[in-house]
């Protein structure tokens, strides 16, 4: 669906390519020192303080990136309209009920940065892209869950399993959160497990498409030969013209 | 598909476009009674008397707005087969068990509206119309299942959990109707989940093919730039000759 | 995908011309009499035997059909390797424990009818199809599940929520088949399930890819218009040319 | 999505096409002492020590498989990477917690031979592998889930019906693996269930998109007659200018 073209945002753009790798670098150990709080239980108070402030420092240095992108864009409001997800993925956190959501954060990053790398191969981006929702959704319901006496996700493996079986919406139902929090982690893997649907059914029926407008291409491939050979003829037509033009008479 | 065009139906459309934003007006209206009247438990007798005369005289409005586009239709049968589901919206309210069904008349109204604002941009169109389900049927459902003694389904907050499991066909089984008219809002939330999922798959299915078509497309260029190119030289060749034809001999 | 061509059965397409109505009239008493004997339990014994009686009448009668048409086909292998589910259909119900599974037969006959009337408006037969699939499956698996002592689809009522959320592949758990013959009812369901998706994903994508084609099928036409303006310049030139021929020098 | 060209690898190609019945033949083997090993649980000790000596030296044959073709491949790494798939099969039976994931080469051998045998007949293709998957995942949930006490997935027809439920995304819940190797083979099959429906879905998509892109396929055929019929124009002027050129003047 072409969108009416947008004017550009030189500065932001030039600010995004600038920040793209730190940003990449940042997300990886927020999700490194969240994967350590969530499954390192026997922690002591120190290292657990400590991977705390790792969290908030990033966290912190996220928000400041939103809001400079935010000021150096020319259109303010279409900025906002355009980067809804990251406002969110930057005021949930604060709420306290809402920490485990601080993941979309680098799971946005992180995603931009797997889009860079493999957009021309699609099974890889959509293999890595599954991979990182994964993992992101089980340490997530996994911190929300595991301090409500009612929770049946209460280990890291038993997370993994739920998450398998939500993004693929078969849903057993041997295991689901009863928490607000990871109900709503719950909702965000549910949209990602229909567009994954989406996304691959989209890919074979385009394939199936593809090879069926093979048979098409190869008619069209000879129109471009019979007009190609109709410029032939023409053009032997006026070098005939040409020459009885020129002869004498 | 092509479908025969039919007759236009003058007199009805002038009608529909006077009547639209009230009706948008009252639908709205009928949502927010709703709802008060489904969340508002502890509501005094006198608010719940005036919500429950609210939301019946929408409903005879709608009726009467029903009835008259039947009056204006030059084809009556085509317009009561072409409009069966406004017909189910008027006359399932009246059964009294089949009153949490009441939403969806104000749900096609809205959807118009949304329609006509974002037919173009369909990413907002299909969130808008997800969101606007998803909130009707969590209302109806709690509506219809808190009163049976069975109920799983007991909060507001559990109502759109279950909407949202339902939805994405998930279905842990955690939560579920066991009222008719509970199960009839899940029918109709499948039902809207089925389509949802084939939506989203056919707007990533049709960009993919899209991005294909691509290459085909720059083919196709190629093809008219050479008929273009074809016909510069019949044009020479016509001027060659009518040059030839009016010179001297 | 283009299958290749297969030689014509006249005869074979000259009996299916006949007997089509006939089979169809059949199929719905065969129907009507199995949701009688499965649904009104109370009936007195002899009425019992009456419906019985009907039903294994109206087998008979679709398994002489079939034999007729594996007689009148000249290429008999063929004819069954292309009909292995009209094999099924009349094999099954001889299988005391797959009784429920008569209804294959009933439903692939009036399918076939649906088809022929609406095939050209897809939504119509889509929707036709799904509702007599659900029709038939609630029936069969009420059949095939009600004698067992652990049984959760005990009523109508049920059977038919339980082939909702079967066929949407929400599948809750609250009521699911415990008997082999149930469990293969449920297993066509699915199968049906997942066609039913694919139809309805597929019409969508085609809509929305038809509505991007749009934009090609202008630049199409475009191509034409120049094609047949590139036509009228060389009849001109020919005019041109033989007028001067013609015309004494 | 097409992908830059690979340079062929002839020596693997000669080889793949040498081995590719033996290999055939072999996971048919594998498959059946499976089968018996699973299913025959009344088998005396001495025909189960020779049904895993089978497994063992089918499996000893894969791997050797997979490392001579490695030896022959001229790009290594780029033979690993494209064949990671292999590598998990022959790697994974090798801890003891994962040998219920040996089905897997077994499925990827007799796959390749469905694929080379049905490719045309994408139907056939689809019921076949289906099939295969249907059956080598309740065969392998079921061994890996019977020794757990708290499974609930305990005989063939269960774990049939459970594989049923999975890879149809349905997940009714009544019954579900518990042990890790057990929830492994549910993943696979949700993966394989989602690319199920991919296909499905696919096919259809196109087959709409085909039907639709008839009319579109008119139109160009019209245009291949026009260039058709403006070829003919052009010859016969060129007939005309010769003939007018050689004629006396």
């Amino acid at each position: 669906m072409p969108e009416p073209a947008e004017p550009p945002e030189p500065r932001l753009a030039a600010w995004e390519a600038r920040t793209d790798l730190a940003l990449t670098v940042l997300a990886v150990a927020f999700l490194a020192a969240y994967a350590w709080q969530v499954l390192g239980t026997g922690a002591s108070p120190g290292l657990r303080t400590a991977l705390e402030v790792v969290l908030w420092v990033v966290w912190a240095v996220f928000a400041a990136e939103y809001l400079t992108r935010l000021w150096l864009a020319e259109h303010k409001l279409r900025f906002v309209g355009r980067h809804l997800f990251d406002l969110l993925a930057v005021a949930l956190p604060m709420v306290r009920q809402l920490r485990a959501l601080r993941l979309i954060t680098v799971f946005k990053v992180l995603n931009r940065r797997l889009g860079v790398n493999f957009r021309g191969r699609i099974g890889v981006y959509v293999a890595g892209t599954t991979a990182l929702v994964v993992l992101c959704a089980a340490l997530a319901v996994l911190d929300a869950e595991r301090s409500s006496p009612e929770a049946s996700i209460t280990s890291f493996g038993e997370a993994l399993w739920w998450t398998m079986t939500t993004i693929s919406t078969v849903g057993y139902g041997d295991l689901y959160p009863v928490t607000t929090e990871g109900r709503l982690v719950a909702v965000s893997l549910m949209v990602g497990g229909i567009a994954l649907l989406g996304v691959v059914t989209g890919v074979i029926a385009s394939w199936f498409v593809e090879k069926i407008a093979g048979a098409e291409q190869s008619i069209e491939d000879t129109t471009r030969t019979e007009v190609d050979s109709l410029r032939a003829e023409i053009r032997e037509l006026r070098e005939l013209l040409t020459r009885e033009r020129g002869a004498p008479r």
